[in-house]
Order: C-alpha cells, then structure tokens, then sequence
C-alpha cells in the first residue's frame, strides 16, 4: 500500500484504512509517518476529551453511554483506549471487541484499544498519532480513556481539551493522593456510580478539595453524579462538555491550549526520534554489549559510558 | 558542598548527606551525577523490593510493617516512594512525616519520598539513581513503593530483584487488567486487609489466573494473605522474599537480572541525556518558537520539524 493509497483511504472515511493506519503507527512503520506528516494540515477540528481515573471507577461505561448521548446529538465519535498491558508482551489486554459492544454496528463510532509499548514513550506517541489520525479522518469527538495516572498517562491525557475525571464512592486512601495530582488537568469531576452508598459524602469530598484549592481560576470543575447503568446524569455531563469547550473558545485557552500541545508534540517526536535512532545504531555492536558487562561488574558507570556511546555511535556519522 | 564531600559523607554513612544528595538528584543538579559516578562502583550490594498494586490496596502499611520485620532480623532498610502527583509543579505529594512514623527514631531506617517530576522519564531516572545511592549507603534492603501502573511506574518497579503486588478483596474488574498486566512482573502476590469479607475468593481468583498462565516457569508466584493491622502474614512474606532471593542466586537470574538491569539503566541515562541536551540548545530560540506556532497553525507537520530542529540544533556543534 501506497502513502497516498492510505492517506486518500482515510480522508475518503474509509474505516480499514484507517485501522490499517493506526496498525501502521502501533507498529512504528515508517509508511505511517509519512501518512501523518499528510495529514496532519486535515487535522485540529475534532473536540477530544480525556477520561481517566482510579481503577474500577467505571470510565468505559462512561465513556459508552456518552457516545450513546453525543450520537444522539448527531456527533460522529472516536474512542481510543489507553490499556494497562505487560511491559514485555506489549498488546491491548482489552480488546476493542469487549467494549462498547452497543455502537459496534454504528459506522459512526469508531473505537481502538491500545497497549503499553515498550519503554521509550513509545505508547504516548503511538496514542497521540492515533487521536491525531481518528481527527482526520472526521470524528466530531474522541474520547481518550486511560487507566491510572502514571507518567505516560497524563502524557496521553494531555492530548485532551476537557479532562474528565472519575471517582467512586468509597474508595481507599491512595486515591486522595490521585485525585490531588491530577487536580489540575481535570476540567470535570464525576463520581460514578451514583446509586452506591457515600456517593453525596464522595462529591463532597471533592468539592472541599476543590475550595481548598488557592488558585484564581475562571472555570471551576463541577462535581456531577453519573450512574452508566441506569444513564442518570449522562446529559447533564454532555451539556457540561459542550459548555467547557465553549468556555475553552470564548476565553482564548483552546488556542493557548493549541500551542501548548504543539510544543509538547515536538518536543515528544524530537525525543522519540532521538531514541529511536540511537537504539538502531547500537542494535548487535560489540562495544554495546561489551559495555554492559562492564557496568554490571561495576567495572564501569553507566552515566561515563552513556556519554562515550553517544558521542561515538549517534554522532559519528555527522562528523 | 565538593563531590568528594558529598561522597564521602555518604559512604560514611551520615544521613544528612544521603538526603542532600538525593535532593541533587532530583533537582538535576551535575553534581549528583558526579557524586553518581564515584558512588558506582559500591552499589549493587542491596535487595531491591517493589511493591506495587491499585490505589487502596495497603502498599504503605504492608512496607511499614515488612521494614518492622526485617528490623527484627537485623536488616537495615530503605524505603522510596514514589508518589502520584502533580505533573505541573512537581514534588512528593504525601511527605516522608505522614509515612513510616514507627520508623521515624530508627537511625537504620532512611525513607524518601518522590514526586512525578516533568516528562522526560524524569521521576524513573531520579527513583532509580535514589535506590542507587542507598545502595551505596550500606542499607540491606531497599523498598521501591510505587501506585498504579503507568510506564514509568513499570520503569520505576523493574529496579526490584523482587516485586511484590498488593490487590485487596472485592475490588472492581479493571484491577483484573491491571493484575493481568503486571502478572509477568509479579514475584509474590500479596492479598491485603485480610480480614475483609472476599480475601479467600481473591486469592483464589489470583491463583487461577496463575494456573492459566501456559508459561513454564521455575519460581510460581505464592499468593499470601497479610494484615496490616495485625501484622498476621507479614513473617511468613518476609521468609518468601527471602525465598526468592535465594532461587534468583542460585538460579543465576540474579546475575541476569543484573545484566538486564545494566542495559535498561544504560539506554535510559542516554535517552535522558540526549533529551536534556536537546532541551537546552533549543531553550528560547526564536526559530524555535516560530516552529511551534506554525505548527499549531497547521502550516508545518511536527514530525518534519522535528528533523529540522534536531540537524540544526542538536548536531550543528559537532560538526
């Protein structure tokens, strides 16, 4: 397949190209970075909202029966899910066919699970050239749902306009250190789960944290109840999106937001690119596994030896 | 304060410099790397535990009460935290004061907290070269303690010989994805708070997921149940761990560990030290900043200016 084949496929709506693509771009193809480079002048219109929270908090029953109300509201949807997967197998533990069984007949919802892929920012990256792609090809809103909020998680989470993020009545301790750190990319507060026992005590909670909270800002998160069984407060939760993105607009943030994301982008790519190069460059050279021998006799210290590899391998060729 | 006086204060076992030193390593300061590199050659002496699981599962408690343990056995400990916080501001969200209070008078026991710091792999690298200097320090065993299971959590945890995952009974169904994902990584599994009502079904669940795993494998994880309220169980994952150490040496994994660990540790110093780098040259460059308002205006592609930067920047000196 041709870059232009693929690019026209998926400006043209075709899904398997699109999927073809995002397969491409797990896989590190180079074909998918041409595709991207094409299409990145087609992308920037689609609202992506992040979804993250404490495991168990619901966020895929969220996230489904919003694409129920948003289609409803004749927006067309992407979902990419962010999974929690090994570090040495890589994959989405969680497959695409698993959720959001009820739109899998919608032409107008497209969804992707993604996995943890090995150690050099390579899941972010993959992540972000994925909501990038889905954007292209035409989707309204993309939904990014991750689990946790480990580094690379507020990396993916960072792609997002609107952050929403979840919380269930009664969870442990652990979770008030969470709910603290991502205190500030959350837009929107949802405890899920509404029909459970401490859910009112839970929005409380969070409330007093918010007001604890000294900043100055001029969109304060709302803490709202959402039951996804029973679909209480789900369009609540949409009018809420729809008013943040519009706030977004009318302040100037979702251009602020756009260089802020533009320079994040380039810096990730930059180090990606940079990783990349050096580990092809090192792949199978004696010198290389000659080295770490040594630093795990103790021989050598792998901070001297780092700065000899690249000087030597990356540079080298330059010179 | 010189290198060779922060070495030496450190090798002589003085507290205050351990402490200063780690400080410097989180604020990047060149001096810890030097203090790193002299320290080296007197690391790799300690047991490195990880201890890892959902939020709620009793991670802190259970590492508080092993460290009152091994006390009893006569190890000397040191415990890192790594904590979940703000990705904007950085800084240990839940301070060294509110953990390990039982400790707090016990010269033989050194704990640290630590906080996400930025995005450039910045939080695995500090953790590590942490563990690092209170290996050199003289401690027997090292706790590495760590929430969730981002990547660079799973970075931060690979530093452990040996990982201890926590879950707790009743817990929702994305904590099955999360245990199916660190399943690989898992030297023990440890069922917290026992005295809940569903402690025997989840450890039954746990092992069945083990017996499923089609791997052969010499060391199949046990499944304890501990109390960290009453201390039951903790002896007995204390022997385990011991245990384990035993079958990695006499196994001849811990010198593949070791071996291991000296490539990751290698690659990530040079994908560290090339992203500061980079960072630096470009630091407030005009062509630099008009880039990125191209980019976020459509008009370049990130992926070519990131080559673009990367010539001019990052190798024009070299050449």
């Amino acid at each position: 397949m041709s870059v232009t084949e693929l690019v026209d496929g998926v400006l043209s709506g075709n899904r398997r190209y699109l999927a073809r693509l995002i397969s491409l771009i797990e896989n590190e193809d180079r074909l998918a970075q041409d595709a991207l480079i094409q299409l990145y002048k087609h992308t920037g219109k689609a609202y992506v909202i992040g979804v993250t929270g404490p495991p168990g908090s619901g966020k895929s029953s969220l996230v489904t029966k919003l694409t129920a109300e948003f289609r409803k509201r004749s927006k067309t949807i992407g979902v990419v899910c962010v999974d929690p997967s090994s570090p040495f197998t890589g994959g989405a533990l969680l497959g695409d066919r698993i959720r959001m069984q009820e739109h899998s007949l919608d032409d107008e919802v497209f969804v992707r699970s993604m996995g943890t892929r090995g150690h050099l920012g390579g899941l972010s990256r993959a992540a972000s050239d994925t909501v990038r792609v889905i954007d292209a090809f035409g989707k309204d809103i993309i939904f990014v749902e991750t689990v946790g909020t480990g580094q690379s998680e507020v990396e993916v989470i960072e792609i997002a306009h609107t952050v929403i993020v979840t919380d269930v009545p009664g969870s442990g301790d652990d979770i008030q250190a969470i709910k603290a750190g991502i205190m500030e990319i959350a837009a929107i507060f949802v405890v899920n789960k509404s029909d459970y026992p401490g859910a009112d005590k839970k929005v409380a909670e969070i409330n007093t944290m918010l007001d604890l909270d000294p900043r100055e800002r001029a969109w304060r998160p709302p803490v709202l109840l959402t039951n996804s069984r029973t679909g209480d407060g789900i369009a609540e939760l949409a009018d809420k999106l729809q008013e943040h993105l519009k706030y977004l607009k009318d302040s100037g943030m979702l251009e602020q937001k756009g260089l802020q994301r533009s320079r994040e982008e380039l810096q990730s790519i930059m180090k990606y690119k940079l990783t990349q190069e050096l580990s092809q460059k090192l792949q199978g050279k004696p010198e290389y596994e000659k080295a770490i021998r040594m630093i795990a006799a103790r021989k050598k210290d792998p901070y001297t030896v780092a700065e000899q590899l690249i000087a030597e391998f990356l540079f080298s060729e330059i010179r």
